[in-house]
């Protein structure tokens, strides 16, 4: 496609170009605004800049660089997966597979060092086992529940979600970041109040 | 706006919902399959993991976590700015004062202690003298470079931009990045020969 043809930049750059792909694939969040959908790259860099602002409230200890790399490629295998709702019950039954499989593709485009290390910070993303992933993952659930709580409740609102519903989802921020738990048990009170939010069937 | 109503929290909150318009503002660059114009947000996405995949072109000792923070935040100052096409001499006579006064109100959102992390930050990748602001922006100039070749021309047809005047825009490459400048070279040349880029008036 471009020179070089072969070698390790010609993987690199294979790897660069093939990340264009994700500002194609859109995420059921809508942008403040409510304008249109919000897509998988734009929202990772999102994720991003919220970590170097809210990284106070991550535990202490937490490698915030780690936590950037995760975030920045945690997506990323959604150019071949695709974007599972996570209110999709059936679609979230074979999704685990299909990420999968399309790390092993992604990633497998680079260098195998570079493979190596950016595919096992995804599965510790996945994992959401370290002090690092669980943060990440708390900020990847606090940016929709802004979002929704902006947008009079956004995709709650379209899928008629309950408040348990919500409570579930959200339960990761409480081991990922709890310092911002009862921030966030406020937002969904008043998000229900306002009628946000389904009461529950 | 939200929960709480005020405090350390609420103006991180402030910045972070107000980050959500840099998702709204266009730049000159198509994405790769042409479909559209490249938002800032997702730019700024595509260059962190660009420094990731490519800091081994780094010079030795780079630190790569002030590259990926400066990265992040470079375009934030166009949510009042808006983004300025690099090739409009009219537009770049004030861009400076505008950009300055963008940052003042953006970053002055924030709680005082990240609001002096970011805006050096900011300062420093607009300064340009620092090893890690100039290998931040020799991604910024590559990522277009590539994304212009993919496209036959891309931005370069559009207003007939001159082989000279890529040169001199791909220039800090050469100081930021050297090891990719014969790379970068190479891909000019064939972007010229395949009439690219127009011929010098």
């Amino acid at each position: 496609m471009t020179l070089p043809d072969s070698g390790r930049l010609a993987q690199q750059l294979q790897f660069v170009t093939e990340l264009d792909r994700l500002k194609l694939v859109l995420r059921q969040t809508l942008l403040l605004d409510a304008s249109r959908r919000e897509n998988s790259a734009e929202h990772s860099w999102h994720l991003a800049l919220m970590a170097l602002v809210l990284y106070e409230y991550a535990p202490a200890g937490t490698d915030l660089m780690r936590v950037l790399k995760m975030l920045l490629l945690h997506d990323v295998i959604e150019i071949e997966a695709g974007d599972t709702f996570c209110y999709d019950a059936q679609a979230n039954l074979d999704k685990a597979a299909r990420e999968q499989a399309a790390a092993e593709r992604t990633f497998g485009l680079l260098p195998v060092d570079l493979n190596l290390e950016l595919r096992n910070l995804w599965d510790e993303f996945e994992a959401g086992m370290t002090t690092e992933a669980r943060f990440a993952n708390a900020l990847d659930r606090l940016q929709p529940l802004l979002h929704n709580f902006h947008t009079q409740g956004g995709t709650w609102r379209t899928h008629n979600i309950t408040k348990a519903q919500v409570l579930t989802r959200m339960a990761p921020i409480q081991y990922g970041a709890p310092s911002l738990w009862p921030f966030v048990l406020g937002l969904i009170d008043e998000a229900y109040d306002a009628g946000f939010i389904a009461a529950s069937a």
